[in-house]
C-alpha cells in the first residue's frame, strides 16, 4: 500500500513569455505600471500559461479539503467537531461563503471528504482515508499508510481537475480544529514560538486560546523530532486532509497549473508541498493575507505577496476566491486593452 | 446663468437597518467576523439601501469625468495633451483599462466631456462645459458662470444615472494634467506641504516633478485666498472636470446612492464635494489606496479606509471598478449565505 511520494522536478514558469509579457504591458494605454499590481498579476498568469497575452481562465475550480482533527477533543475550538460535517452538507447544498464566493467569481466547488469524523455523501467520499486523526500531542496524526494514501489522493485530486479542463486551482480548508495542526507546522517550518503562531480560530475565548497554545506547544515537541522529513512531519502533526491538500499543491505545480493559495491550513500545506517539492512555489499566488497570525509567517517563508489584506480568518478557500475577480481582471487587461498603436494613442 | 450651489442635506444612512444587517451576520454559517472587511462592506451598503439583506446591484454605472487642464502647457505630465481626447475615444472604443474592469465587474461605462481641448463626439458632448481650463498657477481655472454649470452638470449626470436605475456609481476621471489641480486641492484642504503631495501622476521624471511641484506651489498661493469657499476654490484651482465630479458626489449622497471612489482627481473632487454637502462621505466607499501620494491623504481627510492597496495609480475609476466585484462579493454573502438555523449547523 505504501507508495513513493518523491515528486517530479517542478517545471519553471516560461521565462520568455513573461518578458514578451511585460513589452506588452509597456504597449497598452496606460502608464507603464499605472496599474501596479494588477500588471505584475497578469504578467505572471502569461508566465505560467506560457502564452501571451494569456488566455482568461475556462474553468477555475475550488477543492475543499474536508476533516476532522483528534485535538479537537481538547477544546481547541469555539464549535464542536459535529459542525465539520454541517458545514460540509452547506457546502453541498451551497449555502456557504465558499459557494457564493466562488459563484461571484465564475469558479465552481468541490468538496472532498478525507477525514471527516462522520460519514458523508458517497459522491465526495471516494478519496476518504480515514475518520478524523490522531491526537497530536500525544500520538501521530496518521499512519505510514494513511499518510501516503492521503498525499496520493491530493495528487490524483489535481490530476483529475486538470485533466476535467481546471486551468486555475483554489486550495481551501474544511475542519474544526485544523489551525492547530496548521499551526504546529507554521511554527515549526517557519521557526516561530508557538505563542506567536496561535491565533483565534474561529474565535475562541482567552482559556481556549491558552488550552491550544499549551496543546501546540506538546504538538510540537513531537513534530520537531521529524523536522528534517516533510511526509514524517505530515503522519506525525497534520492529518488527511492536510497531507492531501499538500500533495494537491505539489503536483499543480507539477502538472504546470496556477493555484490561488487561502489561508493558514493551506498555508501549512503550501509549506511541507515545498518541501516535498521544491519550486513549487512558483506555480502558487497567495489570495490573501489572513488575519490568523500564522498566514502572515507563511507568505513570508514562501516569500509569497499577498493580494488582498481584508482581515478575513474563514478558510473554506474564501480569501483566495475573494481575489480571483482580480487575478481574472489582470488576465482581461493584458489581453484585451488596445495598445497604444491600435487606439491611436500618442506614447510617453 | 449663476445658480446657487447650495446642497440640500444630506441623508443619513439606516441606522436601524446597519443593526439589523449586523445581527444576520452573527447568523450566517461562519464565525462572527470570519469575512472580515467584507461584512462590513455589506453591512455598509444595507444601511445605505435601507434594506437587509441588501439586494444585489442592479446596475453599477461609472462614469468617467473627461478634461483637459491648461497647466499641462508646463510640461506637468509625461504625455502630451492631446492625449485626452484620445483616450475619450478609446474609452467610446471599448480599448481602455477602464472598459475591461468594469465589465468584469458587472458595470457599464459612460464618459462626460466637460472641458476636452478637441471636439469629442456628440453624445458625450451635452455637458460640455469649455475646452480645457485656466493656467491655474496664475489665472483661475474657470469663471464664476462655468464653475457653476460645471457643478450643476455633474449634478445632472448623477440624476440622470440614478433616473436611469443606477443602484452604485463609480467616479473616474481622464485628463492629462488633471493630478496637478487635485494635487492643489488635495494639499490645500489636507494642509500638507506641495513636496508631500505631489506624485509622479503618468510616470514623470525628476525635472518634470520639479517643475510639477513649483508649479502646484504657485497654484496653491493663489488657491489659498478662497480656502474657506468651495465653489471659490473650484473656480480658481480645479477645472470643469473637477468641479462636475464635485457636484455628482454631493448629488449622490443626496439621492441616498452609494459611491465608489477611485484616486486623486476622485479623491479631490470629494474633498470639496465634502465641503459643499457635509456627509456625504457617509455614501462613499474608498476602492483603493492611490499609488500617488494624495490618495492618502484623501483618505485620511475623510476618514475612509480604501478596499484594495494594489500599487494603482492610472484613474479612469479603474481602481474603484477593481474593488467592485468584492463589494459584489459581500452584497451576495450577506443576501445568499445559509444562516446556521437554515443549514442545520450548530453555533458556538
Amino acid at each position: 500500500m505504501s507508495t513513493d511520494p518523491a515528486f517530479p522536478t517542478v517545471p519553471e514558469p516560461d521565462e520568455e513569455v513573461r518578458q514578451q509579457a511585460r513589452e506588452r504591458q509597456a504597449q497598452l494605454t496606460k502608464p507603464v505600471g499605472s496599474l501596479g499590481r494588477l500588471e505584475e498579476l497578469g504578467t505572471w498568469v502569461a508566465a505560467r500559461q506560457g502564452v501571451c497575452p494569456p488566455r482568461p481562465f475556462a474553468r477555475p475550480r475550488a477543492v475543499v479539503f474536508a476533516g476532522d482533527h483528534g485535538i479537537a477533543q481538547h477544546g481547541v475550538s469555539a464549535y464542536p467537531a459535529e459542525v465539520t460535517g454541517q458545514m460540509v452538507r452547506n457546502f453541498l447544498d451551497g449555502g456557504a461563503a465558499v459557494n457564493v464566493l466562488a459563484d461571484n467569481a465564475g469558479a465552481t466547488v468541490r468538496v472532498v471528504d478525507l477525514a471527516v469524523a462522520v460519514d458523508t455523501s458517497e459522491a465526495i467520499s471516494t478519496h476518504k482515508v480515514r475518520r478524523s486523526s490522531g491526537v497530536i500531542d500525544r500520538e501521530d496524526a496518521l499512519t505510514e499508510d494513511e499518510v501516503d494514501a492521503a498525499i496520493r489522493a491530493g495528487r490524483t485530486i489535481a490530476d483529475e481537475e486538470i485533466d476535467s479542463g481546471a486551468d486555475l486551482l483554489v486550495a481551501g480548508d474544511m475542519g474544526i480544529g485544523n489551525t492547530t495542526p496548521a499551526a504546529v507546522l507554521i511554527a515549526l517550518l517557519t521557526g516561530t514560538e508557538p505563542v506567536a503562531v496561535v491565533g483565534r480560530g474561529t474565535g475562541i475565548d482567552d482559556n481556549t486560546w491558552m488550552r491550544k497554545t499549551a496543546t501546540i506547544r506538546d504538538a510540537l515537541r513531537r513534530a520537531r523530532r521529524v523536522i528534517d522529513d516533510p511526509v514524517a512531519l505530515l503522519r506525525t502533526s497534520a492529518g488527511a486532509d492536510i497531507a492531501a491538500l499538500t500533495g494537491f499543491l505539489a503536483q499543480a505545480a507539477v502538472r504546470r497549473t496556477p493555484v490561488l493559495l487561502d489561508g493558514v491550513v493551506v498555508g501549512a500545506a503550501a509549506l511541507i508541498a515545498e518541501e516535498l517539492a521544491p519550486g513549487a512555489r512558483q506555480w502558487w499566488l497567495a489570495g490573501h493575507r489572513s488575519a490568523e497570525p500564522g498566514g502572515p509567517l507563511v507568505l513570508e517563508h514562501l516569500d509569497l505577496t499577498a493580494v488582498l489584506d481584508l482581515d478575513m480568518r474563514l478558510g473554506e478557500g474564501s480569501g483566495a476566491l475573494t481575489a480571483l475577480p482580480l487575478l481574472t481582471a489582470a488576465v482581461r487587461l493584458l489581453g484585451e486593452m488596445a495598445t497604444f498603436a491600435e487606439a491611436g494613442v500618442s506614447g510617453s
